[in-house]
């Protein structure tokens, strides 16, 4: 018989502020607010996928960390493990962009309550309690050392219950202040994961290598792959997501899966009239990790996340509000949106 | 001398519920109010091309029936003949589609008002008083028992009085839930009909046959018109509509017409920034009736109506908010949305 | 060593559509969005204080049964009991009101997933597992026969199971539309109650009696309390609410409780731009349960309910989002508004 | 047997362009839209109370005349006599007031379409068809020499054909820009009326007297109206409106009406939430007009326009979109603005 | 003949963030925007009143603080001096009161780019050319130790250009956050200046003494201004500010002003709608020193300020956006909100 | 050492007011409000580009003159010469196109305060002080003799005093309504310009003359601006701009330069979810000016420019709201609009 899935993940959890619409910063007299996080957008998509799902955090003891809370906590989200403590809310403010126009993100993440969460103030037994599967990203380490120490008591701690643990790169240049880069850190890091996961850029910027050229290739891609997971033996799968922009709104998507026996590339999506970049690629951490949660087979689980990440880029706000009959329709069908009536 | 042409339509207008862009309904606070109705749609788009249009239905007395009127009134249709009763106003709820995202509908229009409305509620005679034309949809006898009785009273009404008959097959699978399929009522009510607007499967699902194959060729719509009007004799005409989409927003549109002595295709309309597809149907039948009413050549009335159905994708709503100048204009045009000023 | 209290409630979730502002019905083109229902209010309101509490019900298995349930979930409810069951999604459509214009609710509540809920399709055992309490209201017995049987179901396996039982007449005219009468049904669920809660006029309307006179003095409220304690001596406390409005936004609001032992006047607030009236009811309510279920005084949980009453009045929305911080800091202070900062 | 009373209105119609809420001009990027224009909102209201009404009155042959078409046409008006010529859409600027900051209009209503409609291109055989009543103000006279004399034109022509006539004075000292003041004007056109209204400075403004002192005592407004029924023998009855405020939102509100036999002063209200003080004086012009039309007795009448006028200080915009039912409940209730559910 | 006054303030811009109307901050999923901050208020208010006015700043090298740069260009202010730094963008969350619900700020002006603003940074000689007046407040120096030194440098190099100081004492308890409390830094400050302005409490927050006694009688006030002439002697005058609230909306607000040679009292406004209470001082502030500069006798500028600071209650926002003649035509009605037209 | 460049332009700044999103003018209940005109627009991009630029204009003595005001000085556009007059606010209607559907420019700009500025009301030694451009369009002399007169008048102003003069003709054929052609005007004004920019048909409607054919290629354009520099010798430049659209949201542009030396076309954008089309000829205008005006070589200014249109097409507004770095950006990239984070 199988256990039942249980998804702890940890990370912030941040305000996101956002001009209506293609307005710019400098614009607009009106913030849309919702809240993100690579972490808790993953522990979110899972909870809409129907699983059980945690959250380890802190946020500030304040209304802007009960307003965060509601947020993720309408998600289905377990939050038992979230802490309220001193410190500030992290902001994020997102300017879309548009066609030509580049859009951009300005990080306001100092001081928070979550750089002030320690490993001994998160009880490991109840968080990790009956759970089967840990999840974190690069964000964490990047934004503080404290941050950065407290992924890795989790990932031991996880590592000594026997949780599989996924870490997804997801890479920040801007984020990695305090002193540290990314190559100092993740390195350490992904020798407690069993699956990774990384965008095109990201084993260059977090772990030193990739290969030669610019990703246009299969060949590329599978190069990359083989390498990490011989360098890198705890590892039992790696995920590479492969994407290619025209515009803000036309992005074409798809991933590569490669395990010790075999080399996968999900179908590709095309997209034209993108709602919301932000998240995508969490959607697809959530959805390949579903898919090997629920026991799905390797190249089952790569095309779900791939569709899951498509269906994300429909959906406003920062986590996949997606179910997965829609997941698996978009699998099925040809993708042209239709209505249902 | 040319009788002016006044049309009557008979249906249900119900308070359609959407929440703004593409929001899904698990993420909105807000919904935006609109009201909606195959037939309404007609009259609502007639009466915006000028001519005068009648609605014969029945809504709530109530402030939701009051706010419904306000609306069908706004578009200048006459609603003397739209009876106040008991009953609960329909709704329906619309998500929008996105990209690869299929928006989808959910129908709530049990224990209408409408469907509280009889034949014998309405006064043919005034309703019918100087109109040459009268126009219903397969929308109706879908709803309720009650509603089917009521639509086919309706047609013979205007049989006897010597009106022109229009019937918008208008298939909506999840609507026939009153113990009828749609092939045991539709045709029986088709015989009454003078002129039949289907869209590609409709047909097969309300008259029990089509052609072989999916309708990617003007041989089969040739092939299925021809053998609609064979087997129905009473009809004058036949118009099929032919919609292939890559995505919710990216849609190509076309129509054929024919009649007993033509046989034709519309210009295809190649649509990438869909506003609101709901009701682009009701606009081809409005255009449609609107040049055969005025006279129109078939093949004119043809053009006409899949110039006004181009259009109507681009007006948020389910009406067709347009003048007969812009049809005309867009008909003449290479259809490349410049700014007039 | 004092138990944790669990209260669990058990009724509707229904959907509010409201025009924004003053607007009414017939001039709206959007409408605001949130849900509430009694009992829900109840649960919602106990969870921001930060009791634990449960909701036992059931909503339709559709993306309108999905948003409903975000809603509550993101008060911190915990929703493991509400059933997902074919059926409408209940609605209400909510008019503000305006100085000397009548706000107006329209309920549109037939045939919802919840009249489809029958006791059996509850795990009893379950929901009630460490619970101390169990709270209903007149709401849920007015909607239909179904609904009336599932909540003397309710009743009884609370009873059985030793938890304290509160009930709220929350007399509604409108509801009872299914043969019965309040007076029918109201005296058997009222002989189940440890705690009644009532309006002005609830006791006749529900009950069958109530003192001669219009309620305008002291007097007649303890005559009133004190018959009922008389009449139903399974009750050990009974709660009267007590309402004079001048205009829409003016009101003046308090309560008087009566148990074996004592009989007590909370403090009269006087509010003068009164934002939301609906809830406010359940927003005592709930404020009293917490009273009692913490151990206050009588008299104590009395002023504690009539604060976080005055609260809600100026909170939009059914729920009652205030800490128990703001509802005593409100009972300690002169309660004029000043910002703090 | 009574004829069915049918009104006939002439003026402009014009876009009302408003802030959101409280904010001033110089703040907003947004607007408001509705319309609004004194003869206009009469017709409105008496069409939402239910009776036949019609305007007479030019709109600009462009998109913004078809979008003051349809307002006009959702309240119900018979527009058949609105015609479309050439020129401006007439506007006005709306700021709403806040407590003690006055609100302002900025009129911007030189060159419309209404200034170029002369009295022989309208059909006054077809406007005045069945007609029973005439409605006109003192705006119209106000505008242009063009709408002063299609104002005479009507007044004529209504007298011709033995409608009865109702003019308010409605005095706007701004708007009377071209070359003639109110007191050149207003008494001749005073002469054809049968009823008038007046608020307490037009007589003084428009007819060149009234009492001396400030109109603080019923006794000034009794011998205001015994001096204007004495002068203008023509007339059969006078209404007097009697406005007091203290702040934006709070005004106190009432009407004398004297007719050859007898005296009334309605009941007066105390509003302490204006939503919308626009529009209220035609308001009570259309709950009078109403009540004579339908062959109230005089001091019903009276109490029906008072009461008319206290709702539309509760409904943003400029047309009172109340019920006949609303109006008589607040009449014979003490105006507490209770919730009806 | 009259130099033309050019005040110039020095402070720290903030980015507001508000729920709309009274959501509360857990509630909202959008946030209005604008900017504030005492002494921009006060320059932007200034500058609304046709006066030049100056800001000496820092603003992040950020879309955020080009965003906070145009909203103080859009008032008319100077911002030459606005240096654009490394560092954050201070915030300011509020969520608005309600009735007897009580409003609350959050702050989040940590790391700010202001806070790297050093006295060297800014050419004085070019800040203060040809400058009359240079305005400060306790907001400054409670912020940081950099902050404090700046605000100290900017009076000591307007002391030595001769110009005229005022310094709001603008006690914020919560700002205080680096180590020292007001009372170790105010009285220095406080002797640079020629006129003080101080609310009821801020004296002994500040200064550290004041009158026994809760500051309801006018002797308290002038008991208080007299002491603290006498006590910094380098004042030429003294306002002190008297609010009394007995609602979030409902306010009396009145000033004192005391100088060598007279003591007075303003006006008492009654408010019952306030809109925005938030800058309301600062309009006092501003009003004040718009008399002062414009060499009105104290008694009118005291009046001038008193109607200023009414009028600020009922604009949204944190600037003061009305006009000199708004503000005398307060001065001189009896405040009843009128609207013209 | 190179002299900062000044820029000066001289127009009329009109309120705009624009349904939201892909509503038409007969469906919305909003308008959002910003301000254009083709002047203003480039004075606005100069000032956020950072050159220093002053807009020479008259605006209504009006709350709505004052809302004008702000928005131009939010831009940093200095604002000393523009004088606030009797007249109307200039106003345009903007209903946007979607698809296939033409939007339309409703104008509304006569008797405008614009309209009554002489040129002797304008200080030109002031306004040109330090100034080395002036930049002027052919929408003014369209407007009105008087702004006509005023057009010519700055151009000799100019001229006179040695600045560099612009000139784009911008023609709208709908403005000449005041009784001379474009083709009456233009070529006087063409002769006091050194830099022309034209659209494609401007030559032909504003100069009389054009090369055959349809512009579709480059050929057209050089005979084009080849003869144009022939016939008007004081020419050093013009540039002539190349939009192709397929529909309201996707269009090509760019653009051609020719001097003396010279002959350049840029790079042609293709852009695909066009956000706002108006105003990108001001923003090829603007970037042409800040090139040539900073020293860019002639080809390098036309990049600039048309990178400039390029972007203006993803802004909201009549105003280009970027910066150099962006433009510059936009320049080196392949356009792909990329997240910056």
């Amino acid at each position: 018989m199988t256990t039942e899935p249980i998804i702890a993940t940890l990370g912030e959890l941040i305000l996101r502020l956002k001009p209506p619409g293609k307005l710019r910063l400098r614009q607009t007299a009106k913030f849309e607010v919702c809240h993100g996080g690579a972490e808790a957008n993953v522990a979110g998509s899972l909870a809409q996928f129907g699983l059980q799902s945690r959250f380890i955090s802190a946020l500030p003891a304040s209304e802007l960390g009960e307003q965060a809370l509601m947020s993720i906590r309408a998600n289905g989200v377990d939050v038992r493990h979230v802490a309220r403590l001193p410190g500030r809310m992290g902001i994020y403010f997102l300017e879309d962009g548009a066609d030509v126009r580049s859009g951009c993100v300005i990080y306001d993440r100092q001081d928070t309550a979550f750089c002030a969460l320690t490993p001994d103030q998160v009880d490991w037994d109840s968080a990790f309690d009956g759970a089967t599967w840990f999840h974190v990203s690069g964000i964490t380490p990047a934004i503080s050392a404290s941050a950065r120490d407290l992924c890795e008591a989790g990932m031991k701690e996880a590592k000594a219950r026997g949780l599989h643990i996924s870490l997804d790169l997801n890479h920040r240049e801007r984020l990695w202040q305090y002193g540290q880069r990314a190559t100092d850190v993740m390195p350490g890091l992904t020798a407690y994961a069993d699956t990774l996961i990384a965008g095109r850029g990201d084993c260059r910027a977090c772990l030193g290598f990739s290969p030669e050229g610019d990703g246009s290739t299969n060949d590329w891609y599978e190069a990359l792959s083989e390498d990490v997971l011989h360098r890198f033996p705890n590892l039992t799968r790696i995920a590479v997501t492969i994407r290619n922009s025209s515009s803000a709104e036309c992005h074409k998507w798809a991933a590569h899966l490669r395990t010790g026996s075999g080399s996968y590339f999900s179908k590709t999506y095309h997209l034209h009239n993108v709602v919301d970049r932000v998240g995508t690629g969490d959607a697809f951490a959530a959805g390949l990790i579903y898919g090997l949660a629920t026991e799905m087979q390797d190249e089952a689980a790569l095309q779900f996340g791939a569709a899951a990440n498509a269906l994300k880029h429909t959906i406003a706000g920062d986590t996949n509000m997606v179910t997965t009959n829609e997941v698996k329709a978009l699998m099925d069908s040809d993708g042209t949106g239709r209505l249902r009536r």
